[in-house]
């Protein structure tokens, strides 16, 4: 995953022992040896085998690059740097004599190692490689992810592992989301009060940004920075509040929402202090795109500053939006200076806002439509929200590429570079970000690599499933972080019927938690909800299991076991649990969803009763059951009681039984 | 855990929030700060909570060291370095005030940080800390590991994260197990052919050694470098034929045992060679004790080599025993003349051994007890082998106070300095090494701190549950890497009957496997021993199950329940594990013992219908049920089946039953 282009399966494996080697010496990037390096390495623990550093005289794996020059724009003294729309295609032959890949670019190089390492299983005489011939290139150049590290801190570690994971399922830009309300997150030299006081100091050294971006690109990831002004700019004029558009002090922002503080755009001093800070910053990240941000501008600041108010008929601004759009332009004539390309929100798009600007949609392909028919390019971002903790299913089924954009002639379809999931952190901390983030996003990597045509969703979780378990071993903690949160909550003991009842719900997104209670940047993120997967994968094999019972005559009685035993489970969980939440606010919240998991349990297995009596239950109890489990839809907690679904098949089921 | 010397506790708790600090800026030893941040960031990440980075002007915990000079033996220019025998001793009052931590030296306040961090446990208004009054020290100045790399090569990361959890348990010396016949690991740049051509490229460089002795020393942990001579030697030898005592080719060692080649100890120029070598190590390691090994030499080679006993008989030397006396001599000269104390095995206690070698005792407290009268001081490892997988309990009752060394006077008992796990590395891999160590060597770690008072099995298993999971906060993977390497069995896929399986399970260690099939350095680590537990702990959950049902009739029903889920999924494992052995042999050795544990789990649920209905079974069927659970005793695929354990238990509690 994500699926390629081009794939035949033929009979037979290739082993994969201890004497597993991976040559990639003949390659003039120097990112593919150590690629092949970190992936002979992972396969190594995957596979529990001890294999030899030292090159060996035959390689299993040979990886080829055609290119034979550094490519375009990277000096020889550089280290390579991923770029938009380069050549990512590879080719993967696995037969009897070996494993060959095959790529034009480095890049191409890298993706292909990474489809290897997914390929191994295994078999009948130990881990093996099916032979298989692949061809394979993205439908999209521009496959990314942007992490908000502005309302959560996320250490360098963090972000480390999750541009390994992203390098897993190809994708190629990381967009980071580095100032906001309530953080500036990177150190400036020139304006250090910007992070002293912007920060709590929490922030990225240069030398760190510098590292992450070294670290990106040796995975053929690109780091796009964004600095977003003029709105969502409180934690900029807490150590610089000439900044702003009224008197200060400020504090940093410790809640959620859109803030009055916004950047002066009518004083100069303004565009002299951008001018020197994106002169820094864009020497500091050398992507050629550098995003402004521009997003949800509150303009209360604006129209209750005289000189500002002044100033806008002075030059004839007729509103704020006028106001941002000549904002945008003086900042896009500094970011064209340092000779890079402006990327900002949809709000951005404006009448003579320059052809060359990227736009970002969250508005949807409507939007991106319009965008690409006027000329620009754009990213679709809507749709690809992974904070409001949607199915993988919703995410996989929005294609940039639908509604209007559809209908767009092959030039501005082809201004359609592809999509971005984002995540906004007022939910996620450093131990929870990886399991909100993955696996849904490897979905969203499969919508924008693969053809159009792969789109089954069924095929998509099963894949799903197995990538999750990948990425594992890639060094994403979105799985070994569940039961460590589990037995916190249970204060450092076995946690069985915590586990429980947290594989039985699902999370809720920020549509549910902004309203639940009061939140901070101070509130802990430790509870339950914070825990619980975004979509269960225990629950989604029930389901199946029901499914099964009339599909599979076969492995009727095995499935009835299996619901019998996670049934059980559920209708004891209250009792389990109820000795965890003395004196312990963590389990007692947990009281009232177990009290209703312990009654899903029952129900479920009553109707189990009735399936394997072969005895449908009668219509009033049927109804009675059904209201019973409508009332849990409300959150509790934050969390969802997924369980209702398989019982509520089950109830079905047992309806339809012949007598 | 370990338990300390004295502890108070009273009631209230102190809350741990998002304004939580530790203030440590008085202390002299910078490694204070240091450890307060890391234990501030684990705090953080075990309760889900943003702190901020910056020293607040309140701090929740003050760090107070009452040494203000730099430790003696430490220059100004150096880091510091922990000792043998070092004041390790700490005070920590925890109220309403706050935390205070009062130590003499900074290793003192180190532990007190450690012991802090596992106050940390949530309570009815989130996490906090109850107030307590402890004073601590160490019973024994040396509590060490020592870890074999050469068998299996451990990485870096590895060791670092296994350094963490030794900080965690107040464990201080790290032995480095750097040579044997299966590999020579570390850089030397005076012979660098010994790494070259004797280390399949896995060898630790210059840099990686300075870089590992400082993070330990960060901790409080010193590393005590091995270098095995003048048997287990094969690894010196592939690359330097010329040391050997017959004449070569030799190749890396890849199986297990004794093997013949050996450094010659008639030729000066192996004593040449010797001293420039030890020279070059004794500059590398700081510490003022050196390993020399010694242990285990087959004098075949000696044997057959006219030379040697032609030199032999020369120096008056009259059998292999007092060649290898004389050999250790010489290089106990030039390791002291690098200003260095010689440590060795047992084998070394030899008469005109210089008084300050430290011995290594694997014989016992009897040959501890020996050397300590003779004047030599001395470390136990008997009783604390960890590759024998035995129960925590064993090696929590191995107290090297205990036999002759009980009845030693004061100043030859002051001479037993503590003891040692040692990890030898046959069936170890760096994905299964953390899940070896850990948690057992926390009980060792008790042991050798801990007053001789605290011996009570119970309680330190209960508390060993506590500090298993405190050991994921603090970076160890021998939880997180369990799951994992289950689905990596099942081809990546959901494992939930796999870990049924493995929860019921129990590896076995060296004894078992050395046998058990061709075992090589080459062959994958990857199979269900592999990933099972050294000790169950859900099958200790369930004893403790069966035992409550008599002892605690409130709980009787829950119990009940309990027990039925898990000799229910138990029973239906066979055919859960089935559809998986398709076509992969990892998962198609599961069946045998699959089989045994559905059986196992029927006999469970009979039984449990007895003492349900209180309807005791009749004697030959009590008969019969335990004839087929004896016949489980044999491992299968190296492994034992713990879950036969309750299920006798439940036996036992059925034929009890009131009529």
């Amino acid at each position: 995953m994500p699926w390629p282009a081009s794939l035949v399966e033929r009979p037979g494996a290739l082993a994969i022992d201890s004497h597993f080697s991976i040559s990639a010496g003949g390659c003039i990037d120097t990112r593919v040896p150590a690629a092949a390096e970190r992936i002979r390495d992972r396969i190594s623990r995957k596979t529990g085998t001890q294999m030899a550093a030292l090159a060996s005289g035959h390689p299993t794996l040979v990886v080829e690059c055609v290119q034979r020059t550094r490519p375009t724009g990277n000096r020889q003294q550089d280290p390579i740097l991923p770029s938009l729309g380069e050549d990512e295609s590879y080719m993967l032959d696995v037969d009897a004599g070996g494993a060959h890949l095959r790529a034009s670019t480095g890049t191409g190089a890298l993706r292909g190692l990474e489809t290897f390492s997914q390929l191994v299983v295994p078999g009948a005489h130990g881990f093996q490689v099916p032979f298989v011939h692949i061809e394979d290139k993205p439908r999209f150049p521009w496959r990314g992810i942007m992490i908000d590290v502005s309302r959560h801190w996320m250490p360098v570690a963090v972000v480390e592992r999750n541009l390994d994971a992203m390098a897993a399922v190809k994708m190629n830009v990381f967009h980071w989301h580095l100032t906001d309300d309530q953080g500036f997150r990177v150190e400036s030299r020139k304006f250090p009060q910007l992070q002293e006081q912007g920060s709590d100091g929490h922030f990225y050294t240069q030398q760190q940004i510098r590292q992450v971006v070294a670290y990106a690109a040796a995975r053929g990831i690109r780091v796009l920075p964004e600095f977003d002004m003029p709105g969502h700019a409180t934690s900029w004029v807490v150590g610089m509040p000439e900044l702003a558009s009224a008197p200060g002090p400020y504090r940093i922002e410790r809640t959620w929402g859109i803030f009055q503080p916004t950047l002066d755009p009518a004083r100069e001093e303004t565009y002299r202090f951008l001018d020197a800070f994106i002169g820094e910053m864009t020497a500091l990240f050398p992507d050629p795109c550098f995003h402004i941000g521009g997003d949800e501008v509150d303009d209360t600041q604006w129209k209750q500053n005289v000189a500002i108010q002044r100033f806008a008929s002075e030059h004839n601004l007729k509103d704020s939006h006028a106001l941002q759009a000549y904002f945008n332009e003086r900042v896009g004539v500094i970011v064209a200076k340092y000779g890079k390309t402006v990327m900002g929100w949809d709000e951005v798009l404006n009448p003579g806002l320059p052809r060359e600007t990227i736009i970002q949609s969250w508005r949807g392909q409507d939007s991106l439509a319009e965008a690409a028919r006027k000329g620009y390019r754009g990213v679709l971002s809507y749709g690809y929200y992974l904070d409001y903790l949607k199915p993988a299913s919703y995410h996989y089924a929005n294609d940039p590429m639908e509604g209007k954009t559809r209908e767009l002639d092959d030039a501005a379809a082809a201004r359609i570079l592809g999509g971005e999931a984002c995540m906004w952190d007022e939910y996620v901390s450093p131990e929870t970000l990886d399991s909100r983030l993955w696996p849904r996003s490897a979905a969203i990597a499969e919508r924008l690599w693969s053809p159009s045509s792969v789109k089954s969703t069924d095929s998509m979780y099963d894949r799903l499933e197995a990538v999750n378990r990948e990425l594992d071993w890639v060094g994403l903690k979105h799985r070994s972080n569940y039961e460590p949160m589990l037995e916190a909550i249970a204060g450092g003991r076995p946690a069985a019927a915590v586990r429980v009842l947290a594989d039985a719900v699902e999370a809720t997104g920020i549509e549910i938690r902004r309203d639940a209670r009061k939140y901070t940047s101070l509130v802990p993120l430790n509870r339950l909800v914070d825990a619980a997967r975004v979509e269960s994968e225990p629950v989604r094999h029930l389901e199946n299991c029901v499914s099964e019972l009339e599909s599979n005559p076969g492995a009727r009685s095995a499935r009835i076991a299996e619901l019998n035993i996670a049934l059980t489970s559920w209708r004891d969980n209250r009792a389990a649990i109820g000795p965890l939440a003395n004196q312990n606010s963590l389990a007692s919240e947990l009281l009232p969803i177990s009290e209703e998991l312990s009654t899903l349990g029952a129900i479920g297995l009553q109707a189990l009763k009735y399936i394997e009596a072969r005895n449908p239950p009668s219509r009033d109890w049927l109804a009675a059951q059904r209201r019973v489990i409508e009332a849990m839809d409300k959150p509790t907690a934050e969390v969802r009681l997924a369980a209702t679904r398989p019982v509520l098949m089950l109830l079905q089921a047992s309806s339809q039984v012949a007598n």
